[in-house]
């Protein structure tokens, strides 16, 4: 699916993905330092949202699937067409195969979360495993192309390549705050540059197309990508804010108390990391 | 030994280990949690089941070298052609020098499990830098030879390089049953994939020959390696619920009492893990 | 701004910042010894002197944008000339992002020292990812110039990347003295490098043209890119060297019982360290 | 000095300074286990014997300025030819600045361990930055030069290095034995590797010059390149075997009463770090 939709679609799944996470884990991270101010922030309401967002992401994956297979130009399961002597449709199977690792992952993060015969840290793994594959395909993917079609794609992979590897380090590194942010504005940062990759490669609406040797677009293009990842901090500050904020004034209603107290030991500790 | 039976020899050495490694960690990994089930569980049953592996690998590493200078077109120990002024039988020559740091390895893991010299993770290391060795000859290997014989060797090398990283964070990281795993599912990409190179480079039974230069048999190719991937793990998950299901069962049949106290008691460890 | 201004303006931003760190990271080192030599050295001084260091920062970043965008020949906010059909500036708006980032960089200092909102450590995350886009702008930035002015430039990315891998492991182990004193000196070498290059490609005072094709100018710039290293480290010991030693003396007219209590117990930790 | 012996000088250093190491770390490793055994086990010992190390590099290197600078042909600290309006003698300036960082490393080493001012690790870091100085500056040395010459150099690269990740890696791992004879192995390699260099580049005693563009060539010296390094790790095993089987013996003349209780806490010991 080479066109704007193609790029729109993954876009739209990795910025849904991104502001979810936006609010989940400063939830979870704002809930840490006070178990029980609502159902959600407990433990067994976390595991219970992690199997559903393996759910979603499996869902998802399949439908990706589906779709690079069953739209009318598609494969229709065909890898190879015996009478052109080539093979047949080997993007829409390469995206598929990006889908499949998505949809392993959701199914390992269900199995990792619903049942206790998985071991912990290997939903982090597999997801880390299917954006390194992302990213590894694509960068065979764009071999040959045009200088601006490659230059947005290798922008896509910084991000890409990042996310991986900062999932890598979550295995060793579990729930920490600073890498699961990373994680998401990497994630955000890829929704919106799919988007942007649709606009500039497939200009909707008979927009004039853009020059694609032009040295001016590639520094334009380079600095763009610096500003949508501002974006997606500034994106990632918003709903951190509003969540931490919400949760305050949950536990302010919940128990004055015992408020005080928590925020001398929260002080004392981050105190303690400090040093 | 450039032709198909060159690829499936060790293709089929790491296929064995993989499919071996498969069955011992996810069996020492569910031992762990009840050490008594039975004998190979113990401590001393898996010291001596490294030992049998260290002496399996150095048996292998001999074999293959023994082989690579013996065949009948080998080079006989003989490394320089005085008469032709020329180096003889280099390929030979590689290859002998990259099982010799497999078997040097297997002496390593002998020595570390059998006597309490060497320092324990000096095993880790070794193997590591087998595995890096025959990464770094690959990995000029492949100079100057067709487009898609350098692809098929580059993406061999991806699942190399991931595999010495991968031994080299165990170092630090020893017992991780997360490291092993993702060890294990390159060890049986590496293996699947050396047949592979050989079905490509050398098809068997009188099939066509690959175009070397076709654009997209390289692009079939990149996929086809993430779906060898897909099946390595879809491997090591058979293979992972197979031997935890039995352990359970074991456990059931020994003590009905404790297992119930160690379900509890897991399940804490792992929400602590999460926290 | 691509003239010698233009250099020396970052280069003595950087050159600032890693003088100011040279003094406030072995003071820190230093007062942790025995907090409560003076003021500065307790909590809450260092508390209060990040705050101001937020502040500089992000006052800073407003002057380098403002001054990229409001100089005589710069862009005035215009990004795109639709009468040359042409974007405007594209370098000055470059260094506008890259001084946004060191903006936002000092924004999240003032935040995460002056309240407990931010996590802790967020601080290193955000100059960490501030000093990577200036890299990753800089590494597309040079694209297509003459050999020894990317080379300059390659250099220069050098100590970039360096400092921003620096920082990412600060994350980990923030407080950690050997890595606040890596940064320091690949931020000081930055700040003399940037004038260095302001040097070599816009002589000033009507000095002969440095000639950009000459291998023997790129070897020597290499060499000389190694010196300022060194220069860097020198500057950083006599800092160090003066701090450790005030503080000493502050410490002996403070309480010379407790002195000699300190050096024993410093002496075991360090012996700890050492096993 | 681009002959036999500027070749063979440093990698005399480098092989030196390995088997030093070779004999120096199990003995550390050896004597960590019983502290009493004889008076270089003791931890002021080894603090003298880590000054004594620091005062051997400081004068090497300042031998290895020297000689660079004065050699017969060398630039006896003359910078730029006026005369003919170039740089004079660039490659003894490098190397000079290559030993200028050994030197660097030298001073440290005697700092941190004669005083308690330098934090501890500090050695480790300015070790690593020579390394990383020493490869930085071949990197950029070579460039333009014939096939194989680059390739040796490049080889040289990678113990180069790895010697340096490995000494940064030290940082945070410091005493990690592991680590410690790795970088040894690297070291004694790069000392080998010199040497070999000089017979490869410039065959002494009128041997044949090799062909510097077969490709053959290149394939040899990469596979000769491994032999080194598995030389290099023969040596360490026999010099770690001797010096371990001397401690045990001295050991046991020493108490064997207690031998026993050691060898029992070390075999538990071993069995955690295993778990």
């Amino acid at each position: 699916m080479a066109n704007f939709k193609g790029h729109a679609l993954p876009g739209s799944f990795f910025l849904l993905f991104g502001l979810w996470w936006s609010v989940k884990f400063p939830l979870k991270y704002a809930c840490r330092k006070n178990k029980k101010v609502f159902y959600l922030g407990s433990k067994a309401g976390f595991q219970r949202v992690e199997v559903i967002e393996g759910i979603v992401k499996a869902v998802f994956a399949l439908i990706g699937m589906l779709a690079e297979q069953f739209v009318p130009d598609g494969p229709h399961l065909k890898l190879y067409n015996y009478k052109a002597q080539e093979w047949d449709h080997l993007m829409n199977w390469q995206h598929s195969t990006m889908y499949l690792f998505y949809g392993i992952s959701g199914v390992v993060d269900i199995l990792t979360h619903a049942t206790n015969v998985v071991p912990v840290a290997f939903d982090r793994l597999m997801l880390s495993i299917a954006v390194f594959v992302e990213g590894f395909l694509f960068y065979f993917h764009v071999h040959g192309r045009a200088m601006l079609d490659i230059h947005v794609h290798i922008l896509l992979l910084t991000s890409i390549f990042g996310g991986a590897l900062c999932l890598f380090l979550e295995v060793f590194y579990r729930g920490n705050i600073i890498l699961e942010l990373l994680r998401t504005s990497l994630c955000i940062l890829q929704g919106s540059w799919f988007w942007q990759i649709g606009f500039v490669l497939y200009p909707p609406g008979g927009d004039p197309e853009w020059d694609q040797k032009d040295h001016n677009n590639m520094m334009f293009i380079t600095m763009c990508y610096c500003w949508h990842y501002a974006f997606a901090w500034l994106l990632l500050a918003v709903n951190y804010t509003v969540v931490v904020w919400l949760v305050r004034i949950k536990m302010k209603e919940a128990k004055p108390a015992e408020m005080g107290l928590l925020k001398t030991s929260e002080w004392e500790q981050e105190s303690e990391d400090e040093i």
